[in-house]
C-alpha cells in the first residue's frame, strides 16, 4: 500500500458525502477515534462510541445525520452509512500498489500458458499447462496454479495458495494465503469392508469480486461444479465441500463448514464456526449466528441461532446432566398437570 | 483425468452387475439422473429420487433389485449397491492419468534421496535428505517432503502439502493440497509463570489407502507415533493431535478435531466438526453425527450425537436462558411432585 | 534432533531435582512408563498411572514427593513438578539441531534483505524486500517471508509457512508448517447490494517465545495491529482475526476461532474449538473448556464451559426437541407451582 493525501473537500466529492466546516484541510490517513492524529479522518457508526468524539484528535469525523457535531472542533462529513464512506476514503488514501508485470526468475510457468502482459508471477510460483491468467493479476510467491485454470482480470493470489485443475475465477477475485481451491472432493462409496473413491470430475467456478480466506478449502465438484457467486466474501479456515452452491453477496465468517451439495442463498450472513449438513437448501437473506448447527432446510429469510453460551463450569455441569433428562422432565411435568387438573376438578365438586 | 469409453456389457462384466436390455450401447461418462446425456450412465440409490427416473436422458441406469424399470427406455444394470457400482464405473471411465516420471528442473531433491525411477517430482517441490519415495508416486508442485520420510508406492502428494521429518506412508496414500503431516505436536509443561516445550520425539505412521484432506494437520507423536490405520479417509481441515491412533477404515468429515492420545476404533464414521477431548477410547463401529462433543470414552458401537439444531434466534434466546436454570427447574419439579403426592394422600384419607 | 547421554546425577543437577539411589547410571532417552527401556528415564505425574510403576523397565523415574518409591528397583528423581523436569530432561537429551547457516541455491532472497550470517534459508523459500532475519533463524523449505517482515533471533519458520507484509516477530518464535501470519483481515462495509473491502492497514506483532500451530491463521490488523503476547502457545488450525490481542502466556488449543478486536487476558487456557464473538474482553486467568461458545465479556478469572456432551442419538433427539420447548416448560412449571400453592392454602383453611 502507498499513502496519498487529499483535501477534505476532495474526499467529500469523491464519496458523495456532505462537508460541514473547512474543506481545505489535507487528510493523510484513517484511524479510529481514539488513536487518530491531526491529519487523520475517523468515523462514528455506533452511538455507543459517542464518548470518544469529545477526545479525538482527528481532523475530521464522518457522522450519521442524526449525530450532533456542535460541541466539537473537527470538520464533519455527513453520510447515511459512515462506515462505508470511511472504507471508501481508506481505499482512496491507501490504494493497492500497481502490479509490476513480469515473471520472477525462480517461478515456473509451463509452456502454453496464456499470461497477460500486465500480470506478474512472483518467486517460486508454479503455473501449470493450459492456464489462462488475466490482466493485472498478481500470482504471489509460492502459489500453485494448476493445469487449465482460468483466472480473470485483476485477481490476486496470495502466498502459497493453490488453485487447481480446471478452476475458473472471475475478475477481481482475491485468494488469501494458503487457500486451496479445487482440491479433490471427499467422496467414497462403502464397499462392505472398505471405502472406494468416487472420481471427482467437476471443478470450481468462482464469480467476480469474491474473496476467499487464508487456509480456506473449496473442493471441486463430483460431477457438476462447486459454485461461489459474485461478491461472496469468505473468511479464513472455511470448508466448502463438493457441489456446494453459494449465492451472490453472501458473507461467511471463519471456521464455518458447509457439507456437500448444500445450497446457500444470496445475501446470507453466516457467523463463525457454523456447521451445515449436506444436501440442504438455505433461502436468500438468512443470517446464522456463530456456531449455529444447521441440519435442516431453512426456507425463509430470518435470523437463526443455536448453541449454549459459556457459563461457569460448575453451573454448566448441572445443566448438562439435566439436558439428558429433559424428555423425562417434560413427561413428569405433563403428568403433574393432569394430576393438578384432577385435584382442581375434585375441589370444585 | 482422461475419458475412455466402454460398452454397457463390458461395464457390467467389469463390475459384476447384471445387465438388462441391450449391452451394445457405448458409455462415455457418468452423470446424475437430472443432467445425464444419451452417452451417460447414472444410478438410483435413494428411492426419494425415483421421480427423476422418468425424465432422465441417460443411456443406462444402475438400479437396486427392488426397483422396477418397466416403464423406462434406458438399459439397466442391477446391483446390490448401485452407488458402489457407479463409483467403479466412474473410475473405469475416468482413469487417473499415468505419472510421467522425472524430476522437474525447478524441484530440489537432496543428495541421497531414494526416488523410484517411475516417480515424479513436480515444479518447486523439495525432497529432504534420506527420504525414500516409492514407485509411481507423484510429488506435486510446491510440496515439501522432509528428511527421512518414507513414502510407499503409488502415493500422491498434492500442491503445497508438507510431509515432514520421519513420517512413514503406506501405499496408495493421497495427501491433499496444503495438508501438514508430521508437524510438531502441541506439548508444553507448565513452569509456574510460563510454558516450556516438551520435545516431540515421535513421528507419524500412515497405513495403505489412506486419504488426508486439504489443509488437514496430523501432528507427530511426543514419544510414540501418531498412527492412522489402513483405509482411513480424512476430510479437509481436520486436526489429528500427537499420539492419536485411528483404526482401519474409519472416515472423518471436515473440521473435526481429535485431541492428544485419543484412540478411535475401526470402521467409525465421524461427522463434520466433531470435537474429541484427549486420552479417550472410542470403540469400533461408532458413528458421531456432526458437531458432536465427545468428552468421555465410548465403549460400545452405536450412533451418538450432541448439539442444538439452529432455530429462530428469538426462540433460541429464551431456551438458552432457561438452559442455565435447568437444574433449578428439575428441583422445583421434584418438589411439586412431592407436594402433589401429599395432596393426593390427604385427599384419599 | 540428535541424542546425547548423561548420568542421572548430572540430570539431577541440571534440573534441580533430588536424586535417590545411584547417580552413576547413564540415561539415553525419555519414554512413558509402559514403553521405557533400561537406558530411559520416565515420570509419574498423575497418580492414576501408579500401577505402571510396578512394571516399568525404566532406569529412573521422576516422582512427586508424596509418591513412595520403596518397592521399586529404579532410581528416583524427586520433583515438585515431575512433568516439567521430564520436559527439561527430554530437551537436554534431544537438543534441537544447530542451524547450518546459508541460503539454499533454490531459495529466492530479495535484494536488500538483512539476513544474519548465522541464519539459514532452505530450499524454495522466498524472502521479500526489506525483510530482517535474526541470528540462528531457520527459514524452512517453501516458506514465504513477505516484504518488511522483521524476525528476531532463534526463530523457526517451518515448511510452507507464510509470514507476510510487515509482521514483526520476537525471539525464539516458532511458526509451524502452513501457518499464515499477516494475511489480510476480513473487513467489508455493507453497501446496500454488495460488500466493499475495508483496507487492512495494520500488521501482526508477535512477542518472544511464541508458538503458532500448523495451518493456523493470524490476520493483520485493520488499523492498529493484531498482537500476540510473549510466551503464548497456539495450536493448529486456530483463527486469530484482525485487531485481536492475546495476553502473555495464554495457551490455545486447536480449532479455536477468535473474532475481530476481542482481547484475551494473560495466563488464560483455551480448550479446542472454542468460539469467541468479536469485541469481547476476557480477563486474565480464564479457562474455557473445549467447544465453549463465548459471546459475552468474561470479567473474572475462573473456569467456563458450554456445549452438550454426546449421547446416544435416540436420547439426544428427544432432548433436542424439548430444548425448543424449554421456555414453555418453565412457564408451565411456574403455573403449576401457583396452582399448588392455592391448593395448599385452601387445604389449610
Amino acid at each position: 500500500m502507498t499513502t496519498e493525501d487529499y483535501t477534505l473537500a476532495e474526499l467529500a466529492a469523491l464519496t458523495d458525502s456532505r462537508l460541514e466546516g473547512s474543506g481545505e484541510r489535507r487528510i493523510h490517513g484513517v484511524a479510529p477515534l481514539e488513536s487518530a492524529g491531526p491529519d487523520d479522518i475517523s468515523f462514528l457508526a455506533n452511538p455507543k462510541y459517542r464518548a470518544h468524539l469529545g477526545e479525538t484528535r482527528a481532523a475530521a469525523v464522518i457522522l450519521p445525520d442524526r449525530e450532533s457535531a456542535e460541541p466539537y472542533d473537527f470538520s464533519v462529513l455527513r453520510a447515511d452509512n459512515p462506515y462505508l464512506v470511511f472504507a471508501r476514503i481508506a481505499r482512496i488514501l491507501n490504494p493497492v500498489a500497481h502490479v509490476v508485470p513480469g515473471v520472477h526468475a525462480s517461478a515456473s510457468v509451463a509452456a502454453g500458458v496464456r499470461l497477460a502482459d500486465t500480470a506478474c508471477v512472483e518467486a517460486q510460483a508454479v503455473v501449470g499447462e493450459g492456464a489462462v491468467i488475466g490482466a493485472r493479476c498478481r500470482i504471489g510467491p509460492g502459489v500453485v496454479v494448476g493445469e487449465n485454470v482460468v483466472i480473470g482480470d485483476d485477481c490476486r493470489l496470495d502466498a502459497n495458495a493453490s488453485v487447481l485443475d480446471g478452476a475458473r475465477l472471475g475478475a477481481r477475485v482475491h485468494i488469501l494465503p494458503g487457500a486451496v481451491i479445487g482440491g479433490e472432493g471427499f467422496g467414497f462409496a462403502h464397499a462392505g469392508d472398505h471405502w472406494e473413491p468416487v472420481p471427482q470430475l467437476g471443478s470450481v467456478v468462482i464469480g467476480d469480486d469474491v474473496s476467499i480466506g487464508a487456509n480456506t478449502t473449496v473442493d471441486r465438484g463430483s460431477q457438476g461444479d462447486t459454485i461461489i457467486g459474485d461478491g461472496c466474501k469468505i473468511d479464513n479456515l472455511v470448508q466448502v465441500a463438493h457441489n456446494v452452491h453459494i449465492g451472490e453477496h453472501t458473507i461467511i465468517a471463519s471456521g464455518t463448514g458447509i457439507s456437500g451439495s448444500t445450497r446457500i442463498g444470496r445475501y446470507c450472513t453466516i457467523g463463525g464456526s457454523v456447521g451445515f449438513a449436506g444436501h440442504l437448501e438455505i433461502a436468500d437473506g438468512v443470517t446464522f449466528t456463530g456456531m449455529a448447527m444447521v441440519i435442516g432446510n431453512v426456507p425463509e429469510a430470518g435470523v437463526y441461532s443455536s448453541g449454549i453460551p459459556a457459563m461457569p463450569t460448575r453451573d454448566w455441569r448441572r445443566s448438562a446432566v439435566r439436558f439428558r433428562q429433559l424428555d423425562e422432565m417434560a413427561r413428569r411435568l405433563e403428568k403433574l398437570e393432569k394430576a393438578m387438573q384432577k385435584t382442581k376438578e375434585r375441589d370444585e365438586q
